[in-house]
């Protein structure tokens, strides 16, 4: 932590601060420079910030300097990127992994139509919902139980390994019995018990950013996961909220860049939730391959006008052919192989 | 729901909506200006939403018209406030509501003290966290079940009621034993399981707004506790994020008047988590007050230099009489009496 | 305009809004459902709104219908995208249009450079700055006349069209002289006596996005120049500004998809701004290309480390090529052809 | 400027970054901790900027420390506040100036009118624009030179002094004549040739904060202003763009007492373009001086329904006494008294 000293600070202040940073068993470190003088304070994060140093007398503002997090950062792993294994599928470096299904699981049929069509087509992965958070009470809120079963089916018939979302760390075990790559959805992403309960089962699990959660505070929230021993996180921007009303969420790709810079995990891209619409999804797809991504995660359903919940953004099963093979040429040109087993 | 057509669409195109509108069970209507058709379709929103009409031929964009939540609404009480009683205590109406307390409940010394000092300045209800949701993994998480303890020791000697956050479902029967008012946290706001659970204890509920949900999407929150049959809900505006980074939140006064036209539950502020810092935490106080909130939820602690969690904005135990006496005098001014026993 | 009635509106209240309606000249459609009514404003939409109708009795809010924009509408090309020609390049449609140069003119042999560099490597366009807006009034802020001298040269030599940007309606003759494309930069965006002053100039204009401009707001913006009788505006998408600190801006692509639908007028992406730095660049171009970008602007230097003004974020000239070649791939395989002479 | 070099760096990085810097000739001084070393770059911070050591190898990020603005800075002042004296009336220290009139000056009788309502109700200043900042090129823009003539009018009349916006330089000599404070609207806050002019005046300025500007952006325009040698600038803050849609803008009251720990400056609030409706500007105005604005810059109207511009913020002109008392007996309890001649 920088402690940076308001001009004209005087020496009775700038010791006061080093006396207390001292008291809570940090070293402190003056560097006096022409205008200003910055301490250094040297030992714990938490300890400094809990002194409360930002009203002190001639203390101007804090700088944390180490980042919070430690699992999660491109340091711990000396700068080589994790490849993370589902089920013979990798993720991350030189992988791009392309995660295919329905928002929801509304049925046997619906579930296996689907699952066909992103199989053959090389997704790696299938996803879909059996517990969905929803905005509204009044709102269809997932099959539950039965939608896993569905899931299941779905993967002994594709071989595909199932993406699932847990809402509550009280279905975690029957969730864990058919998912292959457990989802934290976007409101969740700060819902800490349910973090480290997930990050107890072992299974891979697909995080994805909050709507208004900075990188670093994702790269937090993957550290609870990581924490317990749980080393197969794979992070996923979903969109964010700005001012911008003119689509639901608006895309941040540059977080592609960024958090391959500040961790070793590997980031895929949800780009249905962002654009809502299926017409801006191909776009925004490529875009994300384009971008450097480790994968994307999209929705597809075979009656998208039919579909309970989020049909409007889903792509139709008969254009996902198409689709897949305009994202694998893309991700070739960003220097990436599309993965498959 | 409006849909609203594209200069120029045709007939075909208004008849393809108006039949997709009715095969989901609505009823259109027509509604032909000079420049432009507008179609209302009225039914139930999901319906009309699930058909993805966004991308049909035509079609420009859609407008919701009715609100989503219902219970949570002005309509619901056809224009009369709720006036929330906890423990004898009013909140909402023409009363105004001080809530104080640490952030953290650290020892039974610490509470009790600030217990004290609190209720003797006229405060009409005590804070204070057993469980923590922190951003990061390695920082303190709360006492749990023996912080409750400590809080049930305050209110016995006080008389104060006490407010306390629950974070997870599994936690609600023993937080349930002493809260009187159960605090859902910033992160929890779209907690849904946690919602419902926290609905069907029948306590009263603070529902802090989300850092960067809308006042739809709280109230939409709030309409998951009131549809469990709990009518006893205080909502809670405590900073939102936005570009700014002089301040750890932007505290969002507006949302006060706005709330009270949207919705008849009582809004109460939070100034201390938006400020981060102490000596900001009063003169937003005193903001919230003017603004026409029904309270503040306030943090206060007798040594903030030796807090172990956000002691930088806690008001000391020393200065809060003054405090509550100027925002008493405020909150005056804009036609509130404090709410005492 | 719909004016939406809260539940339970009177028939009087209805009646009273469809009289002031009426007093400005406007019609009134009533749309009663069976839970609220709508009142459908047929006329000028500022008339609508100068009643403000928001605070009259019964009222829930209103809905503008109508978009504000006409000459930069969709609607107005019935659907047809235009191409804008400038000196021979092509820019919008199937054309992908790539335009570079230095941020700042800083000296004749770093222009002439560039300017080689990026000719060579097929470059539609130079841009370079020679009035830069600077945040610090202690910053360089460009070489004025001489630096329109040096671009001029470097049109001369390698036949490439400029892009310069103009800050003060007294300079626009000086630029206009020189300038074959001239630049409002996104602080500008809603000069609008600047606006108009360029749209007279009838010489093309890139228009940049302001940092928390809605997508609406930059089609009025255009709508200025365009009023003005100049047709020939290029929309161009720079970043916006949200909650997230690990970049300057946040690169907005959904922006592409979205004004291609609202607007006739061609997208360009500049990468440079948004990333901040150099190693952004090219994956933020990648993923412009991708998103369907008709082309992108983009800073170019010869020596970024010696740079006056937005070094960190340069290409160098000798990466521009390989550069280039990866943005054509992925422009192709988004169904745009580079656009050369 | 600091500079964190990454976990693991290499000495020959480390070295290697102190020689650039000292290569611009400023002076690197580096701190060695246990995880990380940090090397402060002692010198002009352009120069270093320059240098774009963001990519450099072993550069994990760079922290600017001293302030960008030097005159704006409360060091500037040695912590004393700036009170501003116009013809008679004093802004800031303990003063609070209530500015009122109509939002656009439309007629004659409607400047004459509300000037002589809200001179006798206690305001120190008339605000009323002649040239107004439209989003619509179809929108009224104003009644330019007339509209200053009738601003005249009432300034003989009443003898209060006028604030009135300017949006071009071209037209500063014409407003210089009648406004005792020329505003720049917040679209302008980055006209930097506008602000240059401005300054030149020597008249005093109400600088208004950008809609998605931070503080730091603000005192920065500030100081284009100080820097020709006007030292009269207060700032204002009218709402920011946010996420939240409910209302037009955020009022950011935490600007308040953050400004007036950056700056010298007085600080006044505009409560009517945030809130957009006339029943929230009370709210928000009584907010604003309780967080210790230095004043409030309100619309207020004769005949709020027929206004051109912007009629459903404004206060009717027979409520502005009950208003203006309201405000005062707050800014009371906040340590200000109202300020009049």
């Amino acid at each position: 932590m920088m402690i940076v000293m308001k001009e004209g600070a005087t020496q009775e202040q700038i010791q006061a601060v080093v006396g207390r940073v001292e008291s809570v068993g940090c070293s402190a470190h003056v560097s006096q420079g022409e205008l200003l003088t910055v301490i250094g304070a040297i030992g714990e994060r938490d300890r400094v910030t809990a002194l409360g140093l930002e009203g002190a007398p001639g203390v101007d503002h804090l700088v944390p300097i180490l980042k919070p997090y430690k699992l999660a950062s491109a340091q711990f792993r000396k700068g080589e990127r994790s490849v993370i294994e589902v089920d013979g599928r990798k993720v991350g470096g030189d992988h791009f992994t392309l995660i295919a299904g329905p928002c929801t699981v509304e049925s046997r049929e619906q579930t296996l139509a689907v699952a066909r069509t992103v199989a053959d087509s090389g997704a790696a992965m299938l996803r879909g919902g059996a517990y969905k958070p929803r905005t509204s009470p009044y709102s269809f809120q997932g099959l539950g139980a039965e939608g896993l079963r569905f899931l299941q089916e779905a993967k002994d018939e594709t071989g595909l390994p199932v993406v699932t979302e847990v809402m509550d760390a009280r279905d975690i075990s029957d969730v864990a019995e058919v998912a292959d790559v457990i989802q934290i959805g976007a409101r969740n992403m700060q819902n800490y018990p349910l973090l480290s309960e997930v990050g107890r089962t072992g299974i891979p699990v697909l995080l994805k950013r909050g709507l208004a959660s900075t990188l670093e505070e994702l790269l937090m929230a993957a550290e609870y996961v990581l924490k317990e021993g749980n080393e197969r996180v794979i992070l996923c921007e979903r969109g964010i909220r700005t001012f911008e009303t003119g689509y639901r969420f608006t895309l941040d790709l540059l977080a592609v860049p960024a958090l391959h810079e500040l961790s070793h995990l590997p980031v895929v891209i949800d780009p249905s939730h962002a654009a809502g619409r299926r017409d801006w999804v191909k776009p925004m797809s490529l875009a994300a391959a384009a971008a450097g991504a480790d994968g994307i995660i999209v929705e597809v359903h075979n009656e998208p006008e039919e579909a309970i919940c989020d049909g409007p953004q889903a792509l139709p099963t008969e254009e996902f052919a198409d689709y897949a093979e305009q994202v694998r040429q893309v991700a070739e040109v960003a220097g990436k192989a599309v993965s498959t087993v």
